[in-house]
Parts: C-alpha cells; structure tokens; sequence
C-alpha cells in the first residue's frame, strides 16, 4: 500500500484531497499527479469502487454470455448448440474473478505505481479544505478537495420493504446463487439488465414497473423493443404497477409483493432498482454549510458553486450531471486538469465550451449503452429531450432490420436506428440504435455529437459493407431527401 | 422490368446511361434519377452485380457463423455448448438464400420502384455518348455515360493454372460442397476471409502467400494477428512462396500445386485471390480513343480525364481509386450528383474537398472490415502511408486486451489498436482495430477521420463504460502524455 504512515504527526497536507476511490476518484487524483500536484485518495470500502465490483463489471460479466448465446443462435450453424441453457456455475465463478472476487489488490497496487496515497477510513470535512478520517487523522488540502463518493441505491417508503431486506444492485450483480424467482422493481438500466441476466441464468423473473414502459430516458423504441424480447425471453413484465406494501416473514425465507392491484407475488427474491441518492449524507457538510445527503451543484469544471475560496469539487455521481461511470471519469479528467491549472494559478474559462477545462459532454453527448438483449445505445438528446431545450430538429428513423450487415449479422433482425439533426447549425443532437450488436457502434455518433461534425461531412465518412454502421448511410439519405 | 419497349425505335435517349447494374452503378443511377434526370442501366448478367451474389453478401454469410461461434467459445457458459463445429449444410442453404439464389428478381423490382429503366445485354461504347447493346440496340446520353463495370479476379501466369479452372472469388463464395482440401493463394482479404470460411466449415485449408505477411495493405500487426489465429484454427499458412505449376488431370478431380521450393500439394480445390483487373477490355473504350481493359483515370468527380465533351465517367472499380463496394456506392452518389448538377449547368468544382462532388474520402478515410477472426479494420493511412505521403506523425498503440470491455468481451482477448495523429493539424490520419466485435468500432474513427475532428474535441467524445470503444480514451490519454 502507498505511504500511510504508521504514526500520523499532526495534519497531513496534500495538495488534492480525493473522498472516494472510484473509477472517478482513481482518475482525478491520477490526473492531479500527473500535473505534480500530490494527491491522497480516503477510501472506507474497497479500492476500484462500485463500478469495479457491484455495477459495470460483474453486471457485463452476467451479462456478456447472454448476448453472446443470442448472437450465436441468430446465425445458421450454430442453432442447436446454442439451444441449451447457460452453464449458471460457469457464469458465477466467471463473474466472481472478473469482480476480482471483492479484494482490491490490484487497485492498490495501481494506485501505488501512479504514486498516489491511500488512506483507509471513513473521510468527513472538517471546514474548508479539511478532512478527518475515522476521527483520528487529519488531511488538509493545499489546492482542493474532490468529493466523489457516488450515490447509492434508495428504498421506496413502500412498507415492510426495508425490513424484507431486499436486492439492490450490489446484491444483484454479487449474487452467489440464481433464485428461483426474482422481482424486479424498476424499469430503468440496473432493472433491465438484472432482469435480463438472472432470467438467462434460470430465474424465473417478474419484472414490476410503475411507468407504461421500460427504459424511460431513452427514445420510447428503445424501451418497446426491449420490453417485447424480455417478455419473448419469459420475463413477465407488468407496467403501471406499484408495490404498496412487502412481506417477508422468515429472514431469506419467500418474500410476498402486494401490488396496488391487490395482487400478491410471493417470490424468492426481491431486487429494487427505482433511484438513487448522493453519498454526501455523512461527510461532514454541515461543516462548510452545506446540505448533508443534497447532490452537489457544480459548474462545468465540477466546481461547487457557493464555497468560499473555490476548494471543494464534486465529481461523478454525486453532482448529479450524468450518473454513469464513463461520465464520471470524463468529469474527473476535466476537473482535475481545472484543479491543476489553477493551481498552477493558469486562469482557466471553464464556461468555454469543449475546452479542457469544460465537462460539456455532459449536457451535449452523453453516451449510454445498455446491455440487455438487444442492446439499446444512445448519446446526446432524444426527440422528447430536443423538444424541451427549445431546439428546431428533425427526426429521422431507420428500420435496422433493413440493414444489410445488420440482416447477416443475425438472421431476422430486430432493431431501429434514430438520429435527431439540429436543423439551424445541420449537426447531430443525438442518436439511439437499439438492436444485437449495436454496443460498439455508439461511439460513431458519440463522435459526430460532440465533434459537432456538420451533417454534409458526415455524407463522406463512409460505412464500411457490409456493417450494421451502414444504417448511418440510409439515416443520411432519408435526412437529405 | 421496368419501361423496356419491347420494339426499340430508331436511337433510345437517356439522360444518363449506366453499364453494370452493380451496387456502383445502381446508387449512380439513382441519384441520376432522383435529381430528376432519365437513366438506363446496362447489365449482362445479375442485377446487383459482384456484391450481391460473389463476394460481400455471400462471404460475410459464410462468415458470420464462424465469429458467431468464437464470440462463443470466448466466454463462459457457453463454451462446451459452441465446441462444436459448424453445420456446414445449414450455413450453406443460408448462404444460398443471402445470395437470392443468384436470381435478381428483387433488385429488378427495386430498380423499377426506382423509375430506373433496365437493358439486359452487354452494352459497348460506339463512339462519344452512345452505347450499343449486344449489337442490336443503340442508347444515347445526353448528359453522361458511367462505366460501373468493376473488376474481376486476374490468373496469374502460372503453367497448368488455367487449364486447372480453379476457383477465383465467385466458386469460392458460391460452392456448394465444402472441399475436403482446398488451397488458398493469395493474402489479401479474399484470401484470408475465405481460408477463414472453408476451414471453419471443415476443410483442410493451406494458405500460400508470395509475400511475409498476410493483409499487406493494413498495419503490420493486423496480418501477424490474423495470422497466428488462422494457424490456431489449424490454416496451414506458408508465406515467401510462390506456385510454380499447377496440374489437374482429370477435370473436379485432384489438383497438384506445385512450389518454388519444389513442394507439392495435392489437394481438391485451389483458390487465386491474388489481383483484380478492370472489366473495361470489351466496352468500347477503342471508340472512343481510351485504351481496351485499362483502369480509367479520373478526377475527383469519377469523370475520365482527357474525353472531349466530358460525359464520361468511371466510378467504382474501374477507377482503382479504392476496389471496394461501400466506396463504390460513395463515388456513386458524388459521381451521381455532380452529373446532375452539370447537367443543370450548375457550376461545381470537383477539387473543393469534402464538398458534394469530390470523392475526397477516396484518399483520405477509405474504411475496411476484413470479417476474419479476429476481424481487422481499418480507415485512413497507415503508418507507412503517412510516411509515405510525408506526413508529421505519430503513431499511437494500445493493447486492447488491456480493455476492460474488450475482456469482458471475450475471455482472453486478444488484439491491438493503432491511431496515427498528423502532428501538424492534431487530427488523425488514420486508425486501425483488429481483435473480436471490432468491427462496429471502425466507423468511429471514420467520422473522426473524415470529419478531421482535432484531438482535443476528441477528448470530449467519451466512449460508453464498458465497452471496447474505450480504447480510445487509452489512445488519447497516450497521445497526449
């Protein structure tokens, strides 16, 4: 582990305070070090961060084989050897090791080589530039201190559900065991790829939604056609339903889901997936008269607003600006080269849009990919989002079916492409591809968007024959007229 | 069919008049049509030429089976379901349909929805502007005449290989039987996408190449990649050779290839994929003062230099500006539009690059996916290229089995990534990803490449968590230091 020394002196100065050991906070003190600042990263839990073992990694783990078994029993050939059912065992033990099996080694060592220090324990401010771990040891910041302790999954006031002890994500994707049946509630991504997982691995899944689809930020197709291949997939899917109370007598016994329409499900596990919260709750920030538990608001460098002195940032998650992991270590990219920069007492203009000191994408081009089966990608704004910020757009819609490289890609092909086009500058707002294999295609539009690449360039960048990324041309082509 | 008078008047008048119904000439025709302009399409054999029945559409069918069933392999829980091999009947009959049977009824449907009129015959140039078919049917242009003929498969002058009839791209994309030894010569992309193909669907396959390497046209690391996996499937690859003599005494019965270095193999098939030549030898072109079966030289608008008048254009192969369908379709609709505008006496300068009548992406973003395993794709320059055309660059590489995407991909994983940045402009010139699932990948970097995004926007392009896409962040932290 890096220098923690044994016998604390007084306060330890550093020039960046990092809270969290994320993948958002591993990179804002990677790319403080890397500008000469020294950097301390307080971690109370493991190195690596949700990210590493409770969300991305083991949910892809869960999730890859999936995919990979639909893929192969959409071409010829392969049907019946793909017919059978998921090796469960194989999947778990799989995941355990892509999850590092809960043991941050590695991240430390990481940490280590990139000469940053770790202190294990829990960090609260203690006023301004001033942090207190475990109560016993003091860290004082020279330039800033990053909070990037993400969020955390919230309960619904629904009652006996706390009480039930219910899945949220981390017990989703740590899961030793496939139960045998699992609700789940909540239609957005961790809903949809659970339920998408564990029903592959053999659960039988009720999957509860309290809106009229699945995956509501995104184009509605996309939540249309991922709502029609679970329930091909025997997921039973219930919209406009709510969980009015939870019963679960015996500690991991059956749980009981009474609905607002009066019906019961009694089921072996329960996974609630409807929101999140900001881990600020317990981090010291009455101390600098902030709100304790309230998500940070920052400007585009990721600096709080309303702090004397222009010290405290609030990276990732908890800034509530885009809560993916890849946007959070975009955030801690572009905050810690601001950090650096003023530091270095470099006046930086973080309203400057797509400079380095500017986390634009964030409100421009966010990408998302969701991996559920088809997968369902989207960056930028969909049409409903266009429609609010006031933009003059254009929709223009693609059956990907059509598609040739989409149609050898899987046999009978079901998906759809949508690119919203910003008639008054004629650049993309966004895009969304729902369909098998559309995970590494995203980043062609996340490359349009936020290059702002104009419409009449993008004719010469040339799908190669034949890819699904040919639907860009047809998209084009229906655009143009 | 569409409008073909069954009794030909005196000359027929089109406003443009295309030879070859291929994917070239079909886009070209279109666009002709749509900008409001007459046009015939000239086709001796099917409509849809090369691409629909002998090459893209039918290997990729064969293809894709073969990634399908890696993908497989390549993750867990599926792995014994996979090892298997292919159901070489099944992927066959699929093949087939993919192909249409080698019936053309479809694409003639579409031709005549597209109000494209269509001559069945082998059209030869009579002089300036006029084309007569089989002899007996004489068209006139008054705007244009485009060649879209193609190319096709060259012999090379072995003694006893034409007498052998060995296979050339169109047996090896149509076969009916998989051949219990089949000899491939030839390293490009025929080549190794059809040793790939045969030999996942059970024959012994040996790959001859003159050269050191496979895929000579793209980064070095692509052919070792390409290479060493073809070798693993069990391809018994053999490189610095060169056939001296073929014999085949019985016709379909056993050939005898025989090496300069006095080996031989006796084997059931062969396969030449080594070089294309232009399909201009027998349309005419002495009428007009070009010289019979040359490539033809043209400008950036795909029209034929040095012909009185202008009104004739190459596009496509026949050009040789880049021997693939998807840039042949390209330099249809610029070809196609830039007639259109002429013909409108609309002044165009075919030198703006990047504007709507320049095929600049040509020389600047051509994008190929060979559909391998592991797939290797490429846009823009290489490397070698770049030093070529005196470029200030740096090359960029990145391990992508270090991503965590491309891990959670396939256990495993195994490939490379390679940007070259121009130094001067900070765009790229070029990039290159060979591994499993790259395919979708590549148009990203052909947006970035053909929209000359500079590097630092780059940075704002933030690829989706976790997917292999992320190797470009990897790219762009090493580029920038």
């Amino acid at each position: 582990m890096a220098a923690t020394p044994a016998t604390p002196a007084a306060d330890e100065a550093y020039d960046v305070i990092v809270l969290g050991a994320g993948p958002t906070g591993e990179n804002l003190a990677d790319r403080a070090h890397a500008a000469g600042l020294s950097a301390v990263i307080v971690e109370s839990e493991l190195v690596g961060g949700e990210c590493s073992y409770w969300a991305c990694m083991p949910s892809k783990a869960l999730l890859r084989p999936v995919t990979a078994r639909s893929d192969a029993r959409r071409v010829p050939g392969l049907r019946d050897a793909a017919e059978g059912p998921l090796d469960a065992p194989a999947v778990l033990t799989h995941r355990d090791a892509v999850a590092a099996h809960w043991k941050d080694d590695g991240q430390v060592r990481w940490l280590d080589s990139a000469g940053i220090d770790l202190v294990r324990g829990h960090g609260r401010l203690a006023g301004p530039r001033r942090v207190v771990v475990d109560g016993e040891r003091t860290l004082t910041a020279r330039h800033a201190v990053a909070v990037c302790t993400g969020s955390r999954p919230v309960l619904p006031p629904v009652p006996g559900l706390a009480e039930a002890r219910p899945w949220t994500s981390r017990a989703a994707t740590s899961s030793q065991a496939v139960p045998g049946h699992l609700v789940v509630v909540g239609g957005g991504v961790v809903g949809v790829e659970m339920a998408t997982a564990w029903r592959a691995l053999g659960a039988v899944v009720t999957l509860l939604v309290r809106g009229d689809g699945l995956l509501p930020r995104m184009e509605p197709f996309a939540g249309h056609l991922v709502a029609a291949a679970l329930t091909e997939a025997g997921v039973d899917l219930r919209t406009g339903v709510e969980v009015r109370e939870v019963r679960r007598e015996i500690p991991g016994g059956p749980v009981t889901v009474v609905l607002d329409t009066e019906d019961e499900i009694v089921a072996d596990e329960l996974l609630i997936a409807t929101g999140r919260a900001p881990r600020t709750a317990d981090i010291g920030l009455e101390t600098i008269g902030l709100e304790p538990g309230s998500w940070f608001d920052v400007d585009d460098s990721c600096r709080v607003t309303g702090v004397t002195g222009g010290w405290l940032y609030g990276v990732g998650d908890v800034n509530h600006r885009a809560l993916l992991t890849h946007q959070g270590k975009y955030q801690a990219r572009i905050a810690g080269a601001a950090i650096a920069a003023r530091a270095r007492g470099v006046p930086i203009l973080e309203s400057d849009p797509w400079g380095a000191h500017a986390a634009t994408a964030d409100t421009r081009a966010v990408p998302q990919v969701v991996f559920s089966d088809p997968e369902a990608a989207s960056v930028g704004l969909t049409a409903a989002a266009a429609e609010r910020a006031g933009h003059r757009f254009q929709v223009v819609d693609q059956d990907l079916g059509a598609i040739a490289g989409a149609s050898l890609y899987a046999d009978g092909y079901r998906g759809r492409a949508r690119m919203v086009v910003d008639l008054d500058r004629e650049v993309l707002l966004g895009a969304t591809f729902v369909g098998p294999g559309v995970g590494e295609l995203l980043h062609s539009a996340t490359v349009a968007v936020a290059g702002e690449v104009p419409i009449e360039r993008l004719w010469h960048a040339v799908p190669a024959y034949p890819t699904i990324s040919e639907v860009w041309l047809r998209l084009l082509e229906t655009y143009r007229g």
